[in-house]
């Protein structure tokens, strides 16, 4: 028990990837997670390109694991309309891989502002018309899109949606509803630890995610003193975010969903991977 | 002229003396000031001391200079009473040395996270708590208390206020006015375009501020890519911050005060001290 949650299921863990990037092939996670009981993973991309989709879904459907995610669509803004519809036709294109997988999402890295300038408020207008786009295709695909908003650390180059609430505005503008009607769920949110630890309005802007936009649950840990902007995040409980209270607060929205293990560490990518899945099992039972 | 804004006047570029602190001590500073026409100053106590108090502000006189802030009060939470209590009393002498130099304000670094714990909500209860007990002492010696939010990446560790609206919530706190009423000035905040810039509320949150609590205006810019949490902070016009648009924005609420150029940067601080102030000079009129 922490703090008078009861500690999560063990069946709710998903792995992501990025967490063992360097060690491992999609191949070879899909057998760890097997191998280690983690019911839940979560592609990247390169890795699912590598491996093809096909006999990715394969693979994972034979393992009887649940996609809890692809990573990742996004990165909508570009210097002219060429480039944006160039970026639109690839996340059609992840949209279709995500369908093939059976995923229950795909995740949003909406992309940061367009090269040699200094827009951020016309990157901010490509995301929310670029999303309003893709949402259509996604859509007809019954594919949920889960906009994932960044550390504001990465808005100049990663994702210029900084926050639960900007997302969730976006939300709003591109699925319009009937005053009281219940949000689709084609349309919401992924909630990272790592991105949203900070937010002074954290427990509130939860509750604005409400249940069905709710879409993906993604931990790790926020190390002091953090030594890199992209490959220093910590392991549950090495950090300071509190995450059973952040557990709470999705649960306390109805999420029972996938809790997924995402972390970019140099450190973590140096160790033996079994090691690293055996240590993710203990502490999203002990730290999460 | 930038997007229709005049370029700003010379006379309101101030020096915070972070900008040079590996080569100059603030006796160096303040005659370099005089030298190239800069006339504002900012020191960190950390020169302040070691020139003493009495005889920076005696030199400062000597050149005619405004002191548009002491950096830094700050660093509220504690594990304990008496290392609150002992903030605190740092915190009032920080406001003595600040009136002794004619400041026009503190600058408040509130502090982070409690080491060994958890508890971002602690802390920012520590953070208010302690700011309301200081500002009784501040309003005794004239002293305005400027909050300044930083960066969501010093959340853990410097600073757990990390927008505008948190710290504008905290004047609310300890500066209760009737309804209507104009803020006394006595608590506002500081805005940092580092600090700021990416977030999606900004011109609302600025024009929240007002002109009374607007205390003071930092500007340097976010390089892409930053290769470092503390130490890779941009010259105005390298980075990605629109700066004419959010001066207009803080003059668009009357501000009319000093623009502080405040840039932690290990690049910076190994150039020739003159060149790195002719360049400030430069891009304070050409790109801010």
């Amino acid at each position: 028990m922490m703090g008078g949650l009861a500690a999560p299921s063990p069946d709710l863990l998903s792995l992501n990837t990025a967490t063992v990037a360097k060690q491992w092939n999609l191949r070879q996670m899909i057998a760890a997670c097997a191998h280690h009981g983690v019911r839940g993973i979560s592609p990247w991309r390169d890795k699912l390109a590598e491996l093809g989709v096909k006999e990715a879904a394969r693979l994972i459907r034979e393992h009887d694991l649940t996609v809890t995610g692809l990573c990742r669509g996004g990165m909508f803004p570009a210097a002219d309309a060429a480039g944006r519809r160039a970026a639109l036709e690839d996340n059609r294109r992840a949209v279709d891989d995500a369908a093939t997988l059976g995923s229950q999402c795909l995740v949003l890295v909406v992309g940061g502002i367009v090269p040699g300038t200094k827009d951020l408020v016309g990157a901010r207008r490509m995301v929310q018309d670029g999303i309003a786009e893709l949402l259509e295709h996604a859509r007809a695909c019954n594919m949920p899109l889960a906009i994932e908003p960044l550390h504001p650390m990465y808005c100049a180059d990663r994702a210029c949606v900084n926050t639960i609430d900007q997302a969730l505005d976006i939300c709003d503008a591109v699925e319009p509803r009937a005053q009281g009607a219940a949000p689709s769920g084609a349309i919401g949110v992924a909630v990272d630890a790592y991105h949203v630890w900070w937010d002074p309005d954290l427990a509130q802007a939860i509750r604005r995610i409400g249940r069905e936009r709710l879409l993906a649950y993604h931990i790790c840990d926020w190390l002091v003193p953090t030594r890199d902007l992209l490959l220093d995040r910590g392991m549950m409980g090495d950090g300071v975010i509190d995450l059973p209270a952040l557990r709470g607060m999705v649960e306390g929205q109805g999420y029972r969903g996938f809790h997924e293990v995402e972390i970019f560490s140099t450190h973590w990518w140096q160790l033996d991977p079994d090691e690293v899945m055996r240590t993710i099992k203990d502490r999203h039972q002990r730290c999460s």
